[in-house]
């Protein structure tokens, strides 16, 4: 997990996501443009909430969240996503 | 019933799909691209429920639900959807 | 009226839609595809409502209700519709 | 007024549009096709309205609405409109 | 002003627009269709208010709308214009 | 700033639009057409605002507002934008 | 970070962006319109908040926003950025 010194505003929640499987079951490498963007990922930074909406997901929590969720953003070279902790479907 | 380790976020309930009829009441094969995708399933996890909907089905529950409802997750190799339990019509 | 073997959850409310008219007043038949899809219909279930919306009409109501509304179902052969009681425009 | 055996569900008015006009000011009769639709009725049937939304109309009310306000319905041979209140805009 | 027998529901004001003007500054003649609608009237009927929403307006106030606010209707032969007071922009 | 005899409505404001430069920095005139609509007038009229937005601008502030905020009014004469005091974006 | 004579209003914030990257990382030079437009930059003034939501950033944050959020404003020949604070993403 990386180390960002970030933090999200408000019932945002920073993701680092994981790394899109670069072989196929069987062992065939899968060209990059063929990779399907993974919709899990790690919590990396987390904002203080609001008086409606508390936060569950810790730093650390392995979560599941839907394909076209959040915004991208790069930092320090790495890439991260930014969403509303609402846009996490589960903690896994 | 599947086990699965993973905690659904708020009101959001995770359902493994009933499996698709393979045959017509007459006994006729359906090839796989002209079954209906079923809309009853198991409740195999829930949420905790948010302040303004706590939850009402419970895990081992057979539910129906809108054809188009859901996101749909592969974890571990089977197929589950993943909704709010407002997109849930009914217990059988 | 059938029994049913379901529950539909919150404001929601089973309905068995009455038979389409086979046959006009002045006596003719009407071809299958011709039939207008019938509005009326008998409640068979109704959920528990919710705490901002109890529900009003109970089972073996016969309700009034849009063209569009509600979600299809085939349960035992047998198709119905659910819909959300605010859905239904009266009683008759 | 016709006498209906329907009761409207919460906050919903039964409507009996006005016959339209089948003659111009100036004695021409006008083609069925031509007849604009009337935008005045009398109330023949209310709900029991709503917590939030207590009744203004009566039964007997002459009221205007909408061009395109509400839901046609035929009972017993003759049309009525089904509408929420909030779609009535005056009393006359 | 008209004297009209009509009470708008709510928060309603019925509104009899000015007349559009015939004659430019300069004193050339508009022809009818380019006569631009005009966006002021005078109030000449209120509804009771809602609850949350009590009424500003008062009867022969003059009052200045958007150009495409309310619904026009034609009461004994003069067109007036029904309207939310929320679509009124000012007295003048 | 021009005296008008104007009363908004609940929270709107109405503002007399700077006059758009009618000339570059390096000295060239500036076509009508090419002028760009200012985003910045000052407010002569305000509203008595809601229970919900008490009003803070006040007649005299000069406000920066979006570029296709408000509805335009031609009082005796003269143009000025009218709208609610949320699509203002800052006082200058 | 530049001196400003602005008061936003409510929940706004203005923000000087932070200038676009001129080189890339292996030295070449990038041509103005290739530039990518920059989601960072210094918040130099900020609204009082209001009643539902008190500010949390201040003035002289570095800020994360969307690539499409807020209206840009020039001031005194500098361009700037007025958002919403929901539109923050986080501070960095």
């Amino acid at each position: 997990m990386s180390q960002v010194n970030i933090k999200p505003l408000a019932d945002r929640v920073l993701i680092e996501p994981a790394a899109a499987e670069t072989q196929t079951a069987s062992g065939l490498f899968i060209p990059d443009n063929a990779k399907e963007k993974p919709q899990k990922g790690t919590v990396v930074a987390v904002g203080n909430g609001t008086k409606d909406e508390p936060l569950t997901v810790k730093v650390g929590d392995t979560v599941i969240y839907g394909k076209y969720s959040g915004t991208e953003l790069n930092l320090d070279g790495s890439d991260y996503l930014i969403m509303r902790e609402a846009d996490i479907l589960a903690i896994v």
